[in-house]
């Protein structure tokens, strides 16, 4: 077969699977033009109803009702509100998500509230040693706030390096370099047989893939809502805490918003119950609101269809890549098991930066990550099979030059 | 002089005194109706201009360029460039403040990194006992977490309660409740001749009277910009880092964005040089860039102006209570003397939240705090001594029946 041939097929079979893509319709609800957006495991694209709630938002709530919108706008009742909306996406339930804060201060909460959880004469935590920076550096810092020392290990490794001494271990969903999944229910259940507490970062995960929280008996999790949830630039973050542990989690953060009574205005800290406690301060307005209308672009939508999808798309590129890149030009650090692999792929490529640098003139946005890693996301509510085919098409081109 | 007489020259007065105030013509740029607003010590009215920048955030920034915005529309230096154009309005330099986070975590960041500036050896905390009630919770968690005791005292007694062993200690610049003013520059000398570290809470002074930072040796200090700096509903807070200290300031929460190369990716914390290193995670681009804008009214604003107009107000309004409420039925709980009054006036009042709520329906909003506290707040940028005189009026008026 010839390449303008192999081309075409694939060209044509990227249009079928979009014809058969149940998900597509969904495409129509984000503001987005003819670039191919692989990027959203970076920064979701913007749904297209966001900016007139944002604007209601400001010039109504804010500019009109200001102070009285706390109650009237259910402003001091978002961070629980918006928890219950993600809840069924990573599959919780009601009343065990709290959207707040960053993703950082939130890993901090929870692993040092996972030290406290896991009791006394438990003094060492693990954390992925691939893991994000930021996990790893609040991991440093809570480790040395609770006495307790900090052990990296590989995911791999942690079945092993568990023990006695184990108070809490931070763990990646999906590793952001490599976009490989790594087996949640397992980790957690020996995390649990060891008698620690796992805190599970689910940044690159939820929204793309179905979690399980409650079911596989996770106890504390952290992520972020700007990527697969489209939550907009440094959207809140949230905090699930498993209900049979929400007496226990005792915050390093015990801001005002997280009281029992927080306009008693009382000296003593007295913790609400539930999810609450994990609330801190006056949450940020704006940013959390347009969350929350964000997050409406998942209504009829399940999170395995999704996942359906997004292992489509990453198998279609996969094999678009292979049948457009010049053989050894680059190597997939993807894993090809559907069970290993999130919704990125990552492609190691001398001269990554330049490269993608040239992907976005052409209008294939993706990023890098230093030294030799393009990442392309995959977020199957918008994009589709043939953004797939163009996508691989573009990078075999610039590959050939 | 009989009552009516005695009600119309107040009433010409204030017109007087409006015709005389130089920030008058401010108040055009603030999105107001006909009530009279004195809850702006709570939340700031809106600027006008601010929804159509918002806009521009979420369609342009947001929506099309996406993930290009982060250096393209200066996302990532929000936070110290932010810093930058609050410094001014508190008496700090360029590098100094960092926006970010609620000023609840930036207690815990200021008081940790507080602790330990003071060094070995110093094992206790002094806190305001009338503080608002957050800062006292995150002090005691900052206490538990490093390794000190927490003592609480009222800021009159703190001179007497330094020693040897205190680390550092949490003071307000403007108590929430009575609006008194604290003395920041002799209870910083007294903090700092004892060789411990005062940090200062200015939620309620920022934008309402000069503070001096620099000037007046502080080391640390932290604020909210959703009160007399109009940033909109819980619009991020700041943390002030004094320039001789910001080598030893030690950050509990080290997230990436504090890094030295947060996009090197590196394993081990590095932290950046300056009042950066008080950033932690991605923030929150929506409330961030809204308090960017809304910051614009403050050009060509000395704060020295608006002090002398707040003055000017709150005496005019204990002026205007004094002819129209009737005698007995409220206390003023704010200091009579300028150098030690805020931008408030509190009136003990039996039934205050009765009474607010009826103050409301008749366009006078201010709020109460249990159990018996009215709170009036004075925002010289919008509000004027006509509005002044009418919620004094309308008071005497509710007080009357």
């Amino acid at each position: 077969m010839s390449e303008s041939t192999e081309k075409a097929e694939t060209a044509e079979k990227a249009e079928k699977l979009d014809a058969a893509d149940e998900l597509a319709p969904k495409r129509a609800e984000f503001a987005l033009d003819d670039v191919v957006y692989l990027d959203g495991n970076s920064l979701g694209a913007l749904p297209a109803h966001v900016p007139g709630r944002v604007e209601d938002v400001v010039r109504r709530q804010w500019g009109e009702l200001r102070i009285r919108s706390w109650d009237e706008s259910g402003w001091w009742t978002a961070p629980e509100r918006i928890g219950d909306r993600i809840a069924p996406l990573v599959g919780a339930a009601p009343g065990e998500i709290v959207v707040g804060d960053s993703t950082s201060v939130n890993v901090f909460k929870a692993l040092v509230a996972a030290v406290r959880m896991a009791g006394e004469g438990r003094d060492e935590i693990l954390v992925d040693a691939t893991t994000f920076p930021t996990d790893g550096y609040i991991a440093e810092s809570a480790a040395r706030m609770t006495g307790c020392t900090l052990r990296p290990v590989t995911p791999a490794e942690v079945p092993g390096a568990l023990g006695g001494r184990t108070a809490a271990v931070l763990l990646n969903h999906v590793d952001y370099r490599t976009g490989r999944l790594r087996d949640l229910p397992a980790l957690t259940a020996a995390v649990r047989a060891a008698g620690a507490v796992a805190v599970w970062d689910l940044c690159h995960s939820a929204g793309a893939l179905p979690v399980g929280l409650d079911e596989h008996g996770v106890d504390l999790a952290v992520g972020c809502t700007y990527k697969y949830l489209n939550g907009g630039p440094g959207s809140p973050a949230y905090l699930y805490v498993r209900r049979s542990r929400q007496d226990a989690f005792d915050s390093p953060l015990p801001g005002w918003n997280s009281h029992v009574d927080p306009f008693g205005m009382r000296t003593s800290y007295e913790p609400a119950a539930g999810a609450l406690r994990g609330r801190v301060g006056t949450p940020d307005i704006l940013s959390m609101l347009a969350l929350e209308a964000a997050l409406e672009v998942w209504d009829g939508v399940t999170i395995e269809a999704v996942r359906a999808k997004s292992l489509a798309l990453t198998d279609f590129f996969l094999e678009c890549v292979e049948a457009y890149v010049p053989d050894g030009s680059v190597e997939s650090l993807t894993p090809a098991a559907h069970e290993e692999r999130g919704s990125q792929v990552a492609l190691r490529c001398p001269d990554a930066g330049e490269v993608m640098k040239r992907l976005i003139e052409r209008g294939v946005v993706g990023d890098y990550r230093a030294p030799d890693v393009l990442r392309f996301g995959f977020t199957p509510l918008y994009v589709g099979f043939a953004d797939t085919e163009r996508a691989a098409r573009v990078l075999g081109e610039t590959l050939s030059r």
